[in-house]
Formats: structure tokens, C-alpha cells, sequence
């Protein structure tokens, strides 16, 4: 056995609450490499005879990548204290590994193993538990309505005439997004996911003026509270974007700053180097990237952390939205996200707190500051996998098992598994306009574990490339839209109310990754039922040998609003179509 | 290349902040495997010509245990963000690892690399400056002075006059400690770490009955303040041990919940699992391991903790203490300790917040709950070897170059390296009384990175077994103290503050580690000087070969008050006499 490729070390991933009585434990060894890991565990301080009184129970093999294997445990311990460690054997040879190292004992003395030293409630990862069966809608408001063309701004273009550009308008405002709630419902979404909305210079409005301000352009208080409230009346929640990070150019401290420099009140509500500061040719001062038009916020600074923790109560308490996603949330400081945290859970317990971090997050997602990441890790190997087909079958299975396993269980339950946004190209771009890759897309990300979000338009199949094209206006014109695709992706979020194996209540499992073939099969699985899924990303039909698995019922998703089974005694010969699809059940 | 031994993480000890403009980078590799590694990096937004400006530098190889070699960079990012990945090559092959696994070429998109996304100054791990030059002393206080017999408890023996037992009292106080400080003054001690002080039914107080009283045995408030000012006057810190996990049987809230049963005010003060609340046969409440009459405390209610904050803070701003160790640190919730941090460094911002955590203690060390962990794992390896004489050389530097690896090195420079203490037999013990084991033990710790502990009594050469062996009274008939051992100490103190290489302000590196003649080589090295300590753990003279040097001064410490130098040409035949030393310097 390969020593040096075994790896743990708690509290995070590898070794965490699940809940308040129960423990998860991972063990990561090379691929392939032990046949056979047991977890010897027991509380520390419960010895009889002068022994530690431990037990032994085989863990799971849960996962492979490339790699390694994974190996998992549930634990509930009686008095919320364990040590432990890893018994892994082969046919050779067998080794318990513990935080000292390997032994070929076990060792006699709880000093030698890993700690969880006592599940406390309050440390408990404990996300909003809606967030599980949410599918969200991420709506840019400049482009998905216009409702109210009273309130335009200068210069608005008629909707649609032309393609979006960095500058400029077609008026979308809260009205258009009220009038349209109807598309919503049908299509079955139970959350909105809003880019920012507050008083803004820009189209996209990252470039914040006022953070306690609506933005004219998309309506006044009392809209965006009725906006609310319609939601909520449809069973749908709002979260609002919270830039926080940096501020927009006209923002007035930073204004003030520019104006007033040594003598400004508000220097340092920034990061500012030397005097006169000044955005050319380069800021003098930190910012988002090198853009000089946004300063980096001093969220170090008590005044600034009051103003935008006052912010963050504000629109929760007055106007009862329910989650926060915040813009460029791994450059904020840690120390800030954990007063936002205790601010936002004391106005909403069960409001959703959502980062945007693109790389792993492990550190953020500790229980003390998000409830989740947007998931572009899962977003990364579907589009490479299905929508671009760039990647094989092995590597999209191991990346996929790789995400599953780089944070605990109820992280990745909350994750927002996106496709694409307004800052990538649409799905349908991604996949050359080939509406089976992007339904394949959609069946992967909508059987998946987590919180699944649907960029408007893509729905109906809208093209468009990177930023400024993946922001055109929402087309409305039934006969424009592609009513299959949108049946589709209704009926699959219909499955995942319908079924909770389909959706968020059941466990994933690769079962085979093909590269020659170019398919993968996974599992859904809960106690007492099993889906298996096939789906084919090659332009060639293909046959798949499932003979492992005894009858199955398929599912025969003609009406994909209701699921008509059918009986089939024998899995060792399954022919899946072009870039098909199939489902079983046991 | 083994690609499964390789390992980083961002944001623990492989990436963290050291200051507020320094990122130190850990990479880990199978032992002997890779010949060079070289850290790529930039900043994540700095492109010229649509191609990332990445930099590339080599890495140190800064330590190797019996698995891993460990290689370390220091980068001060202009920007404060960065992206990196590591370039592994030996004779055969060179790989680039990444966030996204392993390629042949430098990846084009930044997203594959590791992120560290911003050095935030509210998050970098400040620990207090003065730790780093301070030496502790630990007091027991029922056991190290009798300096006020008129406060002896009922039943005190005469001072010395038996053996220590759980439950006798020797009538030790605050003003026994007064009349000592002059002992300490002479050793060179700079930091008092005092057992429980606080009111409470047994001889180690451990099972307080109320944290805002002194307990009467060693005097009241205005003695205290006194001890605390003497000491300052002296260049002495104090710390005192805040025993927040659990209260004690006589606490009035358990007395009243035990009184009052459900109707009691306090019942949510505790873990009560059902009633009456009983602690026989089994208490029926969470308690430290399993003994009854020491409640474990309700750190999430927030009176309690509203309580326990105010004791945190009142012992600071009244009598001006230095620092907290916390007492079974691991099983309190972080939420608390967060807290506690925010309450402790208010009042005092350089004070110094130790747990007492006996395992891995990353968790605790990222900057936002503790400053140091008492270094068990530092002790249990110079126990072994130095000590027991049960380690070999190679896992004792293997252990030691672990402990050095597993924790950010600002954490470790301020890490509390104890020999042994209340709850373990002292070292002259655990040497089977060989002194020359004990001052290679000592030797080792006072050149070692930390902030060393030296447990009362064991400079003056006391035994004594497990608690309550190891708490016997302080012998202070000089003619039965060991005084060439104190003079040993002593001037080992006094070298740490004359050459800062031998001190605290120097890297260590692990040279030689020898099982067959049973001696470590190790260096301490600064910009412009290196420090070559030969330590033989072998009961038989040795001739070590260290001809990879130039030519040397050598310590001679006949008075260990002052160095006197030596030089030496060569080094390849140094003899080393049994449980002998020898320093090198260059």
C-alpha cells in the first residue's frame, strides 16, 4: 500500500459535523491501491481494564479520481467525542494510520489518533434547509423585462433591436420581472438570483453609487418590495447581489476622496498608497483587478464594516429578501464575513448566504461565514464534458467525484451548481448550438446534488457569447423560443420535485466512466431506490453493458411531467442514442 | 514522480500570510522523489499580450520527514493576490501541479492554478510580539511558596514534610510566590503561566467555584495585584489558566440547577439531558470526560457566555495579566473562542491566548481564535528520544521536522514548548533520573523555535511521577537543589538572549539524524549565521563527520554566562562525548 498517498486531517472535508449528533469521516489512498479501510473509533476518555474501548466499522468506498479512492464513515458518537484512525489492509499487508503515522498495532494510547474533540451545535455547518430543494433563475435586470418604459433611462433602445454592448440600455426594469413571474412558475422555479440592483452607473450596476438605493432606472422601493412579495406569494425567494468588495467610481466617499484627498473624511474608507490619488494612468490606490473605477472597500475599517453590515440588514429586514450573493468574495477579508454572517443569520436564520469563488473554498465554508460558493468547479467539468465535449469520460467522472469530495455533504447540498452567467458565454454557445448537448447539460446538472441555477433565456435557448453577448434582451416571442427545449427543462425540474432520489435527496456515485464509447453511467441512490443513468455524449449511438444490475423499471419520459415505467428484465445490453439518454430504476 | 504524494492546500500551514506583506508557500512531496521544485506565480489579473505574466522561483528545500519532503518560498505579492502552481521536475519527467491536477505544460488559464485571492490585513495570524523572547515558568500555586501561613486552608501540612496527594494542601500562596520572584529573576525567566487561581474545592482548582474570586488559600485581590505588579517590575508576564470548558461540582449555578432541578435559572447553563439532574451513579449531563462533578458549560447561551467573557476581560483590564491558557481548549465551540478573542485582544491587544490542545491544532491557529497550543507534539518527540531514549534519531527528526511543517511559522515561533507540567511526570523522572538527558532536553528546547516552558522545580533537578507525583512542594534548601543544573538552565536562558541565532530568531533545519550511533545534527541559521549543534542521545562516545563545513568557532560554555569561541578547521572528525554536546558556529 502506497503510504504516502493516504491523507486526512480534520475539520473540514476529511472529518466534520454533518449534524448535531453525527460525524462524517474521509479517508483519501492512491487509486486502486487498498482493498480494504475500517475506522477504529471511540470516545477519548472511555477506557475499561485500563484499554481503550474502541470499535471497528468498514467505511465505503465512495469515490474514485484519477488518483485516489475515497473512503467514507458515518458516526454518531454517544457523548460527541471521538478519536480515531484508519485500519487499511490488502492482501499483503495491513496498517493503521493515525496523526503519529503508520503502525502495523493498534496503537494502545487515544494520544496517537485524530481528534474530533466534541461536536458542538454551534460549530454545526447548518445552511438554510430550503436551499436543498431550490432551482434558481439568475435574472441580469437590465435584459429581462421591460414593464415600465416610464422609467427609462436616457438613451434605452428598443427590446431586442440590437445586440448588448458594455454601455448599452434596453430599459429592463422590476415591472417586466412582475409581469413575467408566470414564466417562472411554469417553468418551476423557486428562487431568483438578482445581479445587482442598487443605484449603479453601468448597465450591469457592479459599479455601486448607493448601496441603500434601488437603481431608477428599475423601478422605486415600493416596486422591488411588491416584486418581493409576488415572489414569495409564488413560492419564489429573492437573493440579491452584494458588491461588496469594491465600490463604483461615483460611490460619494470615494468621490469625496478624489475631491478632498488628505483632507477627505473618507479616505480611509479606502486603500489608498500616496497623495494626490488619482484613477491615471494607473490607480494609486487597491481596486478590483487594475480597474481604477472600482476601489477596493477598507472593510477593515469599523465605519465602512457598519455602513455595509447596516446595508446588509437593511434590504432583509425592510424588504424581506432572502439571501445574499456576494460579488468577488474571496478578495473581502474572512474577519468581515463572519460579522456579515452573524448580522444577516439574526435579521433571516435561514437566509442564504452564497460566495462567489471560483477555485476551492474549503476556507469559507467552515460554518462561519457562507452557506456556499457558486460551484464553477461542477460548471467546469459539465461544460467541457457535455457542452464542449473537450474533456473524456474519465476526467469529467473524476472531476465530478473530485468536487463531491473536496467539501462536506451539506455544502455541496446547498451548492449553487451553475452552467453559465453573465460572465461566461450561454450554454447553447458553449455546445455550438447543439441542443442535445445542452440538454444533456441540463439532465446532469438537474439529477444533481446541490442548488441548481438557470440563466434566463437559456431556457428557451438563447445564444450568446462571452460578456457583453450573454446579455441580451430576454426574448418573449413564443415563436422565437425553443418550446421543446423549455418542455424539457420544465419536466426535468418537475422530476426533481416529483422524485427525491432524482433530485436533492439521495447520494451521487460514478458507476463508469467510458472513454472509448464516450458515455458515463451514475447513481442516485437513497435506502430503498436506485436510479441509474446513462448518457451518451458521443455522436454515435452506443451499447452499454449494465448485466450487474437485476429488473429495473426505465423511465419512459415522452410527458416529462409524469413518469410512465417499464419493466426491463435484463440490463446487459442497453443501446442509447446519439447523444440519448437513458434512465432506470431499482 | 509520485504524483499521489503531492499535496497543498491554500490557507493553513501550505499558504498563509506571515505579515501583512509576505505569503509563505509549503509544497509537499514523497521523500527523495522530486529534485527541484519552482513555484509559478502572479498576480490573477496581470495579462500582457491576452498571456498571463507569471513569474517562477525556486523553491527551498526546508525539511524531510520519514514520508515527505517539504518544500517552502516566500513571495510578497505586489498587489497582495496571487495565483500559483508548482513545477516538479527531476532527471526524467517535469510536471506543473495545479488546483486542477497535473499537466505537462504551464496551464494559460489562471482558474487552474491555486488562488490565494488577497492578503487582507484583518486576517493575518498577529500573534504578541513579546512571546517570541519569552521564557515561562509554570506554578503550580498550592505547591511552589508558603509565604503567608495565616490563609492556610484547614488540615495544611508542613511544607515538604510528605508526599503530594490528590487531596492534601501545603498552604502554597501569593505571597510565597513574591518572595521567590527573585529565583526566577536569577534563572532568567520572563513569563509566569499560573494553574488555576480562581476559588475552587481542590488543591489544583481545577473545578472553579467562582471566576471573579481569588481563592483564599492564596490571598486576596490586592495580593494578586500585587504579584502581577512585582512581576511586571521584574520584566515577568503573567498568564493564568482560564478553565472555560467545564465549571466545577460546587459552581452556585450547578448547586442551584441541582437544588431547583427544571425550575432552576440556570439550567441552560449546562448540557442536562434529562431530570433530576444527578451526577450518580452517571451524571446525566455533559460533563469533562466522565466525571460528574465537572459540568461541562453551555458556551452557546449566550448568558453564559456573556458571563465567561466578562471574567475573560475583568482579569485583564483590573489586574493587568498578559495572556489565557485555556484549559481542554478542543472541546469549547470555535463561535466562542472567536468571541473570546474579539473580548481578550480588546482589552488588552498583545495578549497572549494559549489553548491547551494536545493534537493537531491548525483549526485553532488561522488568526481568529488562539495565538498558540501548548506543543505536545514538540514534547512527545524530545520525551522519546532525549528523555526515554525510546525514539530513534531518524523518527525524532522526522517528528520534530513535522511539528516545524504542520503549523504556519509565526505560529510556530510563538508555540508554548513544554517539557513536561502538572499533568505529566517531570522530565528528571521521565529521564530515569539521568541529568544528562535532562540538559539535552533542555538544551534542545532553549534552541529550539517557540516559547519555551520550564515546569517549577525541574531547573533545581525535582522527580516525580504522574499527578500527583509531579506536584510536589518546591524544594527551596539550596543544599538539596541541584544548582550545577540551574546554572546549566540558566546560562541556556542567557544564550537565547545574547545570540539571537541560538534563540528565537533563526530557522532550524534538521542536518544529520544517525540510528546507528544514536546523535541528531541540527542547524539555526540567519541571513549572515549558522549555528551547528551535535547532540549525542547515546550513552557511548561518538566521531561524527560534519566536513561539509569551512572552518568553525566552536562554543565553548565551561561559563555558560558568556560564549567563549574556538576555532576549528575542519570538521570531519568531531568527537562527542556520551550524552555530550557540541556547537559550531559560522
Amino acid at each position: 500500500m502506497l503510504r504516502e498517498a493516504i491523507y486526512h486531517r480534520p475539520k473540514n472535508n476529511y472529518a466534520y459535523a454533518y449534524d448535531e449528533e453525527t460525524l462524517h469521516i474521509l479517508l483519501q489512498t492512491k487509486k486502486n491501491d487498498v482493498e480494504k479501510v475500517s475506522l477504529i473509533y471511540g470516545d477519548p476518555y472511555d477506557w475499561q481494564d485500563e484499554k481503550w474501548n474502541y470499535k471497528s466499522s468498514e467505511m465505503i468506498k465512495s469515490g474514485s479520481t484519477m488518483e485516489y479512492d475515497f473512503w467514507f464513515a458515518t458516526v454518531k458518537p454517544e457523548f460527541r467525542r471521538m478519536r480515531y484512525g484508519f485500519h487499511c489492509s490488502d492482501d499483503k499487508e495491513s496498517i493503521i494510520y493515525t496523526e503519529r503515522g503508520y503502525f502495523e498495532e493498534v496503537p494502545a494510547d487515544t494520544a496517537y489518533y485524530f481528534c474530533f474533540p466534541y461536536l458542538n451545535k454551534a460549530d454545526v455547518f447548518t445552511p438554510p434547509s430550503w436551499v436543498k430543494d431550490t432551482v434558481w433563475y439568475q435574472i441580469f435586470p437590465e435584459r429581462f423585462g421591460n414593464g415600465d418604459p416610464s422609467i427609462n433611462p436616457e438613451g434605452t433602445l428598443e427590446w431586442g433591436s440590437t445586440d448588448p454592448t458594455p454601455t448599452n440600455f434596453f430599459g429592463g426594469d422590476f415591472q417586466g420581472v412582475i409581469d413575467h413571474l408566470d414564466h417562472l412558475v411554469e417553468l418551476g422555479i423557486t428562487g431568483i438570483y438578482f445581479t445587482p440592483i442598487f443605484k449603479a452607473y453601468s448597465n450591469h450596476k457592479y459599479d455601486t453609487i448607493d448601496y441603500m438605493e434601488i437603481d431608477p432606472q428599475f423601478g422605486d422601493k415600493e416596486t422591488f418590495r411588491r416584486l418581493v412579495k409576488e415572489s414569495h406569494k409564488r413560492g419564489i425567494r429573492v437573493m440579491l447581489d452584494a458588491v461588496f468588495n469594491h465600490s463604483g467610481y461615483y460611490f460619494p466617499p470615494f468621490q469625496d476622496v478624489l475631491k478632498n484627498q488628505e483632507n477627505s473624511t473618507y479616505k480611509d474608507w479606502f486603500h489608498i498608497w500616496d497623495y494626490p490619488v488619482t484613477p491615471e494612468p494607473k490607480p494609486n490606490y487597491d481596486t478590483f483587478a487594475f480597474v481604477g473605477s472600482m476601489p477596493k472597500l477598507n472593510t477593515d475599517n469599523p465605519v465602512v464594516k457598519d455602513y455595509l453590515l447596516k446595508v446588509a440588514r437593511y434590504w432583509i429586514e425592510d424588504f424581506d429578501i432572502d439571501g445574499w450573493r456576494l460579488d468577488v468574495a474571496n478578495e473581502v477579508d474572512h474577519a468581515f464575513w463572519r460579522e456579515f454572517r452573524s448580522v444577516v443569520k439574526d435579521a433571516k436564520p435561514d437566509a442564504y448566504i452564497l460566495g462567489e469563488i471560483w477555485h476551492d473554498s474549503m476556507p469559507w465554508l467552515q460554518g462561519d461565514q457562507f452557506d456556499a460558493v457558486m460551484n464553477y468547479p461542477f460548471t467546469n467539468g459539465a461544460i467541457d464534458y457535455f457542452g464542449k465535449n473537450e474533456m473524456s469520460a474519465e476526467n469529467f467522472a473524476s472531476s465530478i467525484t473530485n468536487v463531491l469530495h473536496m467539501y462536506p455533504k451539506h455544502v455541496n447540498e446547498v451548492a449553487f451548481n451553475l452552467l453559465d452567467s453573465h460572465d461566461t458565454p450561454r450554454i447553447l454557445t458553449l455546445a455550438n448550438g447543439n441542443l442535445d448537448r445542452v440538454k444533456l447539460l441540463y439532465l446532469f446538472q438537474l439529477s444533481f446534488i446541490g442548488s441548481p441555477c438557470i440563466y434566463y433565456g437559456d431556457e428557451i435557448g438563447m445564444a450568446g457569447g462571452q460578456d457583453p453577448g450573454c446579455r441580451a434582451c430576454m426574448e418573449w416571442d413564443e415563436t422565437n423560443q425553443n418550446r421543446d427545449l423549455f418542455e424539457f427543462v420544465k419536466g426535468l425540474i418537475e422530476l426533481r420535485k416529483l422524485e427525491p432520489v432524482f433530485g436533492n435527496h439521495a447520494d451521487f456515485r460514478m458507476v463508469e466512466a467510458n472513454n472509448d464509447q464516450n458515455y458515463i453511467v451514475y447513481e442516485k441512490f437513497h435506502a430503498d431506490k436506485t436510479l441509474i443513468f446513462i448518457l451518451n455524449n458521443s455522436m454515435d449511438p452506443i451499447q452499454v453493458n449494465l448485466g450487474q444490475y437485476g429488473p429495473c423499471n426505465e423511465w419512459k419520459l415522452e410527458d416529462m411531467s409524469s413518469i410512465q415505467k417499464q419493466s426491463v428484465s435484463d440490463l446487459s445490453t442497453i443501446n442509447v442514442s446519439p447523444l440519448g439518454f437513458r434512465i432506470f430504476e431499482q
